[in-house]
């Protein structure tokens, strides 16, 4: 899969070494420039991922192949068999620092930076942001499912209607990492670890004569196992049935684990459903929803008073239905010259809060009395932020980029899943409620250390030079 | 990948097993219940994907150590030996029908038709579910892009922000099925031979001096594939710049393929880049936009005359971003029972239209004057429609589920993107106007043959039946 990634960043790479230019120094960073779902924070995420297509990375003899065999508008080749073999001889050899996986991150501040030959940090950008940006949607959007939640736990439902057979699987490894209990898939669960969970769908009853039937069957076969979907003909007869067949299984010493509500009202069918369970002497049988659900409506159910135990959310969850893409992007912020001096560089905009931030940077956290107080971005080119430049209230504070990968290899082993998973609890436990809201959260404070806002400034201001200058002897050009 | 299925899948094999009817012979359909964006057709997509998964499915060692070290609600084992040893043991012999690829798809008319033991056909439902939801999902939404740019080429742009890897790898193959002309994704092109096309990013000027520099290194480097971004600083300067340089290629016999907007009302600056190119003897010379764009702003431009040549489109494309998930199901429709006799079920719903059609399905398209006049869906148990079900108008017909898969084996060859892609363009070109609109489209006539429209409507008469019938003497339930 070396190939994974835009066709330019192999047409600049052979631009780069025809330059005489590719094994410069560069650093670039990955951020985001907007939290997602209206919401006031993302949840770092994909990592892991990402560093194992990376420090596995090798374009072998059938990638070069197709390379050499792509064509220009002359219909002569691309690409140069000088370029070629550099990249078929190569070991990749970035630096990577990185923010950890479950990491609490805001606008504009780097969750990843590479270092590295400025050939290898191009190459790599494609992949780097498929795989951050969507699992680090999930993480985020499954934080909020789960706060809707309250303590009762999500399982994550989305495999079938997921953008593809990654779009599922990773999305499960996130959802996992923001906080879901479980998930439906199995190959997530066999390859990362995720808990999996299910009992039955519709078809299962539809396939017996009756639904006392299949509820039996059911029983019979999985007598540990036994979440009665009751919703296939009539809701409440289907609640009935499970209790008599919750009662066969007493006494033969198992517990019906509970019931699944998957469509009707279910605020009202799942409050009718508990009173029927506590009269028959199921008070710890769980009721279970399901059905195109997400934050707001679970939201909406636990105000409205409905009795339901546990969350099977689905759609919106992994493909993140309202707000679909992370608009991560990723930098060019800093480049040797020819002397291996740095040169710190902004991509411009017409809006100046969208110009990039220079430099190789740093993200240092600042927290008091529990909670998270202000971040201040920094250039490890210019130093660390003073006390000015301090949000009031910190007493202590951490810098959020770990070296991950060095000259291309990993150092350490990978976090475990749960690892990750309790960082995020962690994490949003420090984070001050309003940032936490869903609806019109308070900003989280986050700024540029003073040195680096003056440095940004200059190259903003002097970025009509490099316009304008025409060192082939073009002259200024007319606007 | 065998376990790419929820775990209720595989628990519902397990009891069907216990049962004793797992080898039953059922029928399966997956359809979905609404056109997506709005539109008034989906184009279906995904099935060679699904086809390849299901050809070489077959659960391995490892899968089964995993699935029998998963324990239920009393911390024993979910899964028997004798079970995990028919799994273990068991070439899949599906048969299966769908439409080829690239073919219109109406709301409720099966796309794939699955017929089989029952426990395969549950086992494959999600994986079959997954791509086929995704790819149609894109392909459809491509058509819509590519009807925005008319005749103007869509380049994919969208690996980046896809939901995964292979959210990012099967959306370029929908997409190209779809209409849009390349991608920028290498591994897509190499995997599915889909043109790849791209130049260089913001970081390729910002690695030089000044945009001059840049633009003349491209040059330098890759003379044959020339469209020179122009907004890394100043947009229409950078015009001036990429003149300049063309003039240059051209003194050594090679042009300029034009320039790329990527920022800014691109629209005016369209056309001002118009005039310079044309101006200064670059009349040819294309001007890409890219940006967040998708068919509503495609549109509007268009209508205000912006002078655009290609079109990128990259997160809206294979994200889907309006409608992020096809609504596709898996419905039983038909199980044998004990007397090997096809026995039609229907899946209810508050809603009669909601109830899934039974039977083992077939779709008859009529056409006529070379447009698709209507659709009948028939069960093969109770036989093709008579004249009175026909739509008017219509003069020949076709029936669009195509043995593709017989006793767990591909008859014939996968067809070639390219012919896909064709079929896409003769349906859309035969589908009338009306039913292509981007907003309340007409909609399309499917009409259920009529015995199985009667037999439906006694199944679901005779529904409450199968709920209050207590064959173990619980009696009839309260409401």
């Amino acid at each position: 899969m070396s190939l994974l990634t835009d066709l330019y960043q192999i047409t600049m790479s052979q631009g780069y070494f025809r330059a005489g230019i590719h094994e410069r120094l560069a650093a670039f960073h990955l951020f985001f420039r907007r939290e997602p779902f209206g919401g006031g924070y993302a949840v770092a995420a994909g990592l892991d991922t990402a560093i194992e297509w990376l420090t596995s990375l090798r374009i072998d003899r059938a990638e070069i192949e197709y390379l050499s065999g792509l064509t220009g508008n002359d219909d002569r080749r691309l690409f140069s068999d000088a370029f070629l073999q550099l990249v078929a001889d190569t070991r990749f050899t970035l630096d990577i620092d990185a923010m950890p996986e479950g990491t609490l991150a805001f606008s504009n501040e780097p969750l990843v930076r590479v270092v590295g030959p400025l050939w290898q940090c191009q190459w790599v950008e494609t992949a780097l942001l498929n795989m951050i940006n969507f699992q680090t949607l999930i993480a985020s959007q499954a934080t909020r499912v789960c706060r809707a939640a309250g303590d009762q736990p999500v399982l994550e439902f989305g495999l079938r209607r997921a953008q593809g057979v990654d779009g599922g699987l990773s999305a499960s490894r996130a959802a996992y990492i923001g906080g879901c209990a479980a998930t439906s898939n199995v190959q997530a669960g066999m390859r990362f670890g995720v808990p999996v969970k299910g009992t039955h769908a519709h078809s299962w009853v539809m396939a017996f004569e009756d639904e006392p039937t299949a509820f039996n069957a059911y029983a019979d076969a999985m007598p540990n196992n036994c979440i009665f979907l009751v919703d296939t003909y009539d809701t409440l007869a289907g609640v009935q049935h499970a209790i008599a067949v919750g009662q066969r299984l007493r006494a033969v010493g198992h517990e019906m684990v509970g019931i699944r509500l998957d469509s009707g009202d279910m605020t009202s069918l799942s409050q009718a459903a508990r009173k029927l369970l506590d009269q028959a002497g199921f008070p710890d049988a769980s009721i279970v929803a399901s059905n195109d659900l997400d934050e707001r409506k679970i939201n909406q159910m636990q105000r409205a008073g409905a009795k339901i135990d546990v969350w099977g959310v689905g759609t919106s969850l992994v493909t993140a239905k309202d707000d679909p893409a992370l608009g991560g992007v990723y930098k060019l912020a800093a480049i040797q010259d020819e002397h291996g001096q740095w040169q710190a560089k902004v991509k411009l905009s017409e809006q100046s809060v969208k110009c990039s931030n220079p430099g190789i940077q740093q993200v240092r956290r600042f927290e008091g009395g529990g909670k998270y107080v202000g971040d201040v971005i920094f250039s490890e080119l210019l130093g660390p932020p003073d006390a000015v430049d301090q949000p009031e209230g910190g007493s202590s504070s951490q810098d959020l980029l770990r070296p991950i990968v060095r000259h291309g290899r990993r150092l350490g082993d990978p976090e475990s899943l749960q690892t990750i998973r309790q960082r995020v609890q962690d994490s949003l436990s420090r984070l001050p409620e309003p940032h936490q809201r869903f609806d019109q959260p308070a900003a989280y404070p986050v700024r540029l250390e003073g040195r680096l806002s003056e440095q940004k400034q200059a190259l903003i201001d002097h970025a009509d030079d490099r316009s304008a200058d025409a060192p082939d002897g073009l002259g200024p050009v007319e606007r």
